[in-house]
């Protein structure tokens, strides 16, 4: 039995009993926010610190109580039919819950939320998917997942995929992994993966390409996570040396975020260190360059002043203070300049040399 | 030799000569601009006008000039070379033309659009390719693709990718396709590509499945035209029931969009029809709703006035106006209220039993 169905029944279980008692039933959960959030180095994400909150069943709370309950028995469905239902279909199903149908998404997102903090398992496990897609794969690889009607294995060789690439899907708990790999290149832009697959650059560097897309969808990293710890190999991060590259999409990739904090230890890449693009790129390499824009200034200065993952690394503030003192910004295209291919006969090479150099 | 390849040859070669004469050599280009637009249902897709402009070298276009002449160099090394640039790529490769460098992206996407008007081809033919991707498959489908470094055929079954999918490449003119399919669905949201990816709903409808995820990216609707083109077999619209799922996201998969006139006719889809949610569908399968928010009514009411597309149909502005008389919009997961497999097990085989009666 899976982990979340175990701790739903007990959660049940310990209800119906009280109730049997004729006692008040009720359940702890831990609050979710960002005071009561702190980084651990040592473990490597944003984590929940202790304080909880209770909600016991009175004449306020009776619908919500009744809600949390009607939500964990779908999940107990959805993962003893090997189902799944997307955070919109959970809310649509309760239009069925007669009293207990949720008005409004938001309702329903919190009620999930709030279950998952309880169970300590993550929404996947639950049966519960995100409605985003996001992120693509191309390189030395095999997933294997089952075929949903027989059950077989399926191998997906992620070598064999021409131009194109493996498409994550949303729920990816269930996947295995096969790889020589010696690292796993995490894209920021579907551009330069483009690039790098189209010249199969994986087969020169011996890695797996990941196309990120942007801040990547939890799919994506709770993927990137579990593949870099089935296969033991680090996770290095090119995306665009500006504060949203470093602070939002990188950090988000590493640690997690401040508002997720109960599911961080779930989505975060500790193995990730940045490869580029660094401030210190833009003079090593000579790269056109874009100016900071009041936005950028804002988030670095914030960071800088807020992000305890930022104020953790003395590394990373001497970076954002040198972007801040060029007053410039650097795209991950900008080595076209040198010509087309610079990035991947000269950059990715000549810094693949040296991991240890790479920021934290 | 790619028809591109000899419409940059000849067109240079024609200013070559003038040069050799000692006259003014000139270009001419369409107007790209909505008052050049026309919607011929024939055709299928919105089209530029007979509207042209010329550019002849004067000390006022000398550098736009020259600009175009060097874009239209690089094209020709990415096509013999068999490489791609990124329009920011393409942008920054001209930090190196000393005086012809563009300042800002916007100017070298520009001189890239008048290129490809006039050349009357797609960017994508030459060399050139969008930073964005997009648009997700699984089921009975295999691309064939080539291996970059071989040039060998590989052969990509969209069968076999279990819960994940196949990613469709930025570039997508080499492709080719072999498949028994009925039709093509195309989804919009990438929940319900999910759900019927999990249940193999391909198998049972003898069908490809495309995840749009939202607008359609170029790529994503490149792909879809080729391969209804190639496969003959029609293309099925399943979005949400809401003017922007009809006006934006199936108006411009089936037509095209405005401001991109000249390009239309490689990227519209004139083999779509809108299989559902339909304002009617809100009424027969009893579906929960929302309100119409004011910018859906705002959408709504302009198409029914301004898009050539929905003035051509009667039955669009009948269902528009059905849906401003309700003030209702559906979403694909409203299903979800009947169960969450109500969508494969009732909904799509009703309506797949009728295909005539969808809306064109």
């Amino acid at each position: 039995m899976s982990t979340a169905l175990k701790s739903i029944k007990k959660n049940a279980r310990a209800i119906h009993q009280k109730i049997l008692k004729r006692q008040k039933p009720s359940m702890r959960l831990p609050v979710r926010a960002l005071n009561n959030v702190r980084y651990k180095p040592s473990e490597g994400f944003f984590e929940i610190s202790g304080k909880k909150k209770e909600r016991t069943l009175t004449v306020g709370t009776v619908k919500t109580f009744a809600q949390t309950l009607r939500m964990m028995a779908l999940s107990k469905d959805l993962i003893e039919t090997d189902d799944i239902a997307s955070k919109r279909e959970a809310y649509y199903i309760s239009k069925n819950w007669r009293e207990a149908a949720f008005r409004e998404q938001p309702e329903s997102d919190t009620v999930m939320d709030d279950i998952e903090a309880m169970l300590g398992v993550n929404r996947e496990q639950l049966g519960f998917i995100p409605e985003e897609k996001g992120g693509d794969v191309a390189g030395r690889l095999v997933v294997i997942d089952k075929d949903g009607d027989t059950g077989k294995s399926i191998r997906i060789d992620c070598t064999r995929f021409g131009s194109g690439a493996y498409s994550i899907p949303i729920g990816v708990e269930h996947l295995e992994f096969q790889s020589k790999a010696k690292f796993i290149l995490a894209i920021e832009t579907a551009g330069m993966f483009q690039r790098l697959v189209k010249h199969n650059y994986w087969k020169q560097a011996n890695c797996i390409l990941i196309s990120m897309g942007g801040v990547p969808t939890r799919a994506c990293r709770r993927f990137i996570r579990r593949l870099a710890e089935s296969l033991d190999i680090p996770v290095y991060a090119f995306v665009d040396g500006d504060p949203y590259g470093i602070c939002n999409i990188y950090r988000t990739l590493k640690v997690g975020s401040g508002n997720a904090a109960h599911l961080n230890k779930f989505f975060c890449v500790p193995q990730a260190a940045f490869l580029g693009v660094t401030p210190q790129d833009i003079l090593d390499y000579k790269l056109p360059t874009h100016e900071l824009k009041p936005v950028d200034i804002k988030r670095a200065e914030d960071a800088l002043k807020n992000d305890p993952f930022i104020k953790h690394y003395k590394a990373w503030q001497d970076a954002l203070r040198q972007m801040l003192k060029l007053g410039q910004r650097v795209e991950q295209q900008a080595f076209a300049k040198h010509g087309l291919n610079y990035v991947i006969e000269t950059y990715l090479p000549e810094k693949l040399a040296n991991p240890k150099k790479f920021l934290p």
